[in-house]
């Protein structure tokens, strides 16, 4: 690349989209990424940026002064954009970029969203949005829409407020087109319309869009005052990190990581779960050390250890993530609490028994002990019955007392199970070799 | 309900959104909601028919005549919903619903949409889209939109074609109205346009449409010529079906469930997994017990095998999640196999050496054995490193193959790398008592 001239540069790079840019960015080392990034003109430039990794971005802002961040990209941006970069930046460094603003408006709407929390609705929204008095005629709005919307790249809906700018409706753009001029616009808008407040959260608002099939959706403040509208693209990336989140608690990694990272941070994310793990192992080590005459009377024991702990584990995974992913998916069709344990019960003992007829079959053929099969069956059963029910109960109670249910799933609940299990099978050995035996 | 007339519950459902009355029915009895629903006209009673869950529908329309089904619900709909309603159906159904519609080019539609695959571009696209000639003026253009748009809900973009109906661009409507009356479409028509082909696979759209932050996305055939557009809200539901799917993986759990569903359903989908579990479980019993001699020889062994099994399981179910999402984020700034598995080795080599002292000062306070310690500490460094070298290569190994990689998480990869840690185990003790005591 560096022996190419700028013109070739540029004629390779024109016609392709913002993201590709970012992506041949990405695969540059700093020094080249820059020099291409020089040759791009304001408008690229900015989209460009929006896409490249967010380390690489940071790295890009640092060394330019504020004046060049604002006309450079800023001024370019739609505020919701612009408030999301700039969020990243240091309090002073956004101060001064904003008084650089040439559009005092512009930086208004964006000093504004830089005020909401990022995981709300507010965080989300975009100031840019087409609204049109109620009391306008079609042509006065046609007129005011043209104008409006110079600055804005795609218009879906045109909304419809009052005197007071409180949201009253909404009017399609291709409805506006088919209908008289002399029309009132009162009478062509849908007032039967979705919109959320400025502190809904983005879980909310992601669900509400998926129900209901959005593609933008108002927002308005505590008195119905027009805000904002968020579009579902911003929101597609909420429902990836959601459901990113709990995929990460049920492999038991802590933060986003992916495998481009490096190895530092890849190791750290993974680490604390891991300890977890390592005292639930020790833990089960005092257990079974505790019970030292158990196992030296009976070593064959030993050997269906892992099988009754790997069990445990994965019944209690299995339980604790169906209940996550039902509560993540937000529906409000939920069985009452005794309904849901009543079932859970019913999954626990069906499938206990199933493996345990499944071991006790095995060890029948292959084992000389009739008191280890006895004992490893029965351990099964009533380790499978309680772990499906701790699986299921313990993100339940988390989420009651407003803890994400997901912390209780993968290697929480394996390793708690784990540790049951190991005091159950301990416990009825002892009754089968000692009361029995 | 049964006892208020149909006015007023025809009064109380004014004004509520379609997924709102699904909602209400899903809480119903099944004659309740029937009940309800016959109270619907025509429009919202096919809202409502998409949005009730799937075995509701079955249900619904298993009783229902042909023609009823044709002139109640389908000529209402989308020729996309209407495609997926009919693809639940039996064969000699659709053929008999197809020839009771009226409308011959929407019957034609649907019975084109079902040729496709569930799973493609093809599957997920609607017929109804406004698409205008390259060389019509704006003021013909206009009229044509006002004519083609009567039958659709809403116009995000007008598809410019040429005369052999290939795709050559978009117009999006607010540019449109901003123009004078004059202007041919060619000069306004936006040419940089993203489009897939009726075979893209729906992972693939969705990858398109998060990417370059699309909300439309138009679809044509092997020589480009148009035939139709996926929306945000359809790959939405891919989105959240995909991520889904890895999530039910890492979990052990084959197939979606929701806690809702009924008890056989739930137990049905756990047992695969289990099934897999317990195999492993028994050929730890096997390895155990053909190394019974080490283990009566040092029976404190048995207290570490918990420890163990459950480290190398939580290591691979880590390493294996990572490489997934990675995979499944569909980014191509992708290491090479060589740089990955040697991050990977420097994750493992760190977190090994981490987990390794630890036990080691652990056990070095607790424990009396000095060669035990030593076993366990050398055990846990080596069962990490292996685990995490496992558990990415098997998922980029079945990537390679074209198997879904998620597969090789979870229960999988736990299982596998039980096995071996106690493999391992048994052979670092081996090692250490008998060689070096």
């Amino acid at each position: 690349i560096e022996t190419e001239s700028s013109a070739e540069v540029l004629a390779m790079l024109e016609g392709l989209h913002p993201t590709d840019i970012a992506e041949i960015m990405d695969k540059l080392t700093m020094d080249e990424a820059k020099y291409l990034y020089l040759q791009l003109d304001g408008e690229m430039a900015s989209d460009v940026l929006l896409e490249i990794p967010e380390n690489m971005r940071r790295r890009f802002l640092r060394v330019l002064p504020p004046e060049v961040i604002a006309h450079q990209f800023v001024e370019h941006m739609d505020s919701d954009d612009a408030a999301d970069i700039m969020g990243e930046l240091e309090e002073e460094v956004v101060e001064a970029v904003l008084s650089e603003i040439d559009d005092k408006e512009q930086a208004g709407d964006i000093a504004d969203l830089l005020e909401y929390d990022e995981d709300t609705a507010g965080g989300l929204m975009a100031k840019e949005l087409v609204k049109v008095n109620e009391n306008w005629s079609v042509q006065t709005c046609l007129k005011e829409i043209s104008s409006q919307s110079e600055e804005i790249d795609e218009i879906y809906y045109v909304y419809v407020v009052d005197n007071d700018n409180i949201l009253k409706g909404v009017l399609s753009l291709s409805k506006l087109i088919q209908k008289p001029t002399h029309s009132k616009v009162k009478e062509l808008s849908n007032e039967d319309i979705q919109s959320v407040r400025t502190d809904t959260s983005q879980e909310e608002v992601a669900q509400i869009m998926e129900k209901y099939d959005l593609v933008v959706l108002p927002v308005v403040d505590q008195i119905g005052r027009l805000k904002g509208r968020i579009t579902i693209d911003d929101v597609v990336d909420v429902i990836r990190e959601e459901t990113g989140k709990d995929y990460q608690m049920v492999s038991g990694i802590t933060g986003d990581v992916e495998s481009t990272d490096n190895v530092w941070r890849l190791t750290r994310v993974r680490i604390p779960w891991l300890l977890i793990g390592t005292a639930g192992g020790l833990t089960g080590a005092q257990v079974l050390s505790s019970h030292q005459d158990t196992l030296n009377h009976i070593p064959a024991m030993a050997f269906f250890i892992p099988l009754i702990a790997a069990t445990a584990g994965n019944v209690g995974v299995q339980s604790s993530s169906i209940v996550v992913q039902t509560l993540a998916a937000g529906t409000r069709k939920f069985d009452t609490l005794g309904k849901k344990l009543l079932k859970e019960l019913g999954v626990g003992l069906i499938t206990g028994l199933f493996f345990a007829l499944l071991i006790f079959g095995y060890n029948y053929l292959f084992s000389d002990s009739y008191k280890l099969t006895l004992t490893v069956s029965c351990t099964l059963f009533i380790v499978i019955v309680f772990a499906s029910m701790f699986g299921t109960l313990i993100p339940l109670v988390l989420h009651r007392f407003k803890v994400d249910p997901a912390v209780a799933t993968g290697p929480f609940i394996t390793t708690m199970n784990d540790v049951l299990g190991l005091l159950l099978y301990m416990g009825v050995a002892h009754f089968f070799f000692n009361f029995l035996g």
